[in-house]
């Protein structure tokens, strides 16, 4: 039964995605996402309190993929494992698969509703903060420059949005991740002891 | 009778932005939008052929205010010239004033709608061309490095743009200001010849 409860919730999940991404969250009622899915209204209030509910969790879904994708992710100093990161472009595009669509409407719906608000700035600040705890090991390594970690982690956190904005806009106009990996060289060379002569 | 026509199009237009605002671009009619500006449909379709034409007309009028803000931008050298751009950053905002709730409806609606799409993203390219004709004299005045100018200008507006994002999202996260100027002298220390200690 918690096998079948699993498939139940990632089908309602997966027809959610599929309407909000094609019209839009307001467009979107539990009913449509119901009969999309082929589930009763019981069975969804069972696994979401509410359509804002369902938007959260797909976001959070969605920063969990991400998150496992960056497991192992450290190399032999820090700007490698940095430079190494740029390599996560195409893993993103790809979690965000149907996502990609609605990463703009969560951001949108974010200036209007708290709680989705709250649940786009938690791991935003978990970034923010996993990319400061890097800069600190990199001047502890010897190989980044004495800095404001912070500033630095907030730099990359910024680069990142606005990537992933652009890619979202203009996918093909740009190597997206051609243009993250040659930032990275760009902003290493900036916070790098030497030139380090970074290589993918 | 020009005046007056002007004052017309700008009542419209200021209607316009406090629907769009307030309920959304989708959310809002043109018969709402004339009866906020109190104008009659003759009016409105005198100027503006849709409601996309005026989404359009206020991203446009938003580009204009912004380069105008941006004459006279030049310095005793193209790193600070760079630097200096970053007390745009409170113009963008001041600028974007009521326009800021609908900034992300502008990217959001870009995904969907190819006119608007194309009306973003043709200033977006303007300001690629822009920074990467200033890295080109930084680098002919010497104060540059040698490097790829419309990599070093895609990082530039990357990063604007991620911090505009940020900054709209979450406007007391930070002070968005401080860290564009922070942000704009890590990066200059990668493409500077040497530690050239900017200042504001």
């Amino acid at each position: 039964m918690q096998q079948r409860s699993e498939i139940t919730r990632k089908r309602i999940m997966e027809a959610a995605t599929r309407l909000f991404a094609n019209a839009g969250y307001n467009a979107t009622s539990v009913d449509q996402i119901c009969k999309e899915a082929g589930v009763s209204k019981g069975a969804f209030y069972h696994h979401f309190s509410s359509k804002q509910a369902i938007f959260v969790a797909l976001f959070e879904d969605w920063i969990v993929a991400l998150d496992d994708g960056m497991k192992e992710m450290h190399k032999e100093n820090i700007p490698q494992t940095l430079l190494y990161l740029t390599n996560m472009i195409p893993l993103i595009f790809e979690t965000a698969d149907e996502h990609l669509p609605i990463v703009l409407e969560y951001w949108l719906l974010a200036g209007h509703d708290e709680v989705i608000r709250a649940a786009i700035l938690a791991p935003y600040r978990h970034y923010q903060d996993l990319f400061a705890k890097l800069i600190e090991e990199g001047m502890a390594e010897g190989t980044l420059k004495t800095i404001n970690p912070q500033a630095a982690a907030q730099v990359i956190v910024s680069l990142a949005v606005g990537l992933l904005i652009q890619g979202i806009l203009d996918p093909k106009g740009a190597d997206w991740q051609k243009v993250a990996s040659e930032s990275i060289q760009i902003l290493m060379n900036g916070l790098g002891k030497e030139d380090i002569g970074l290589s993918l």
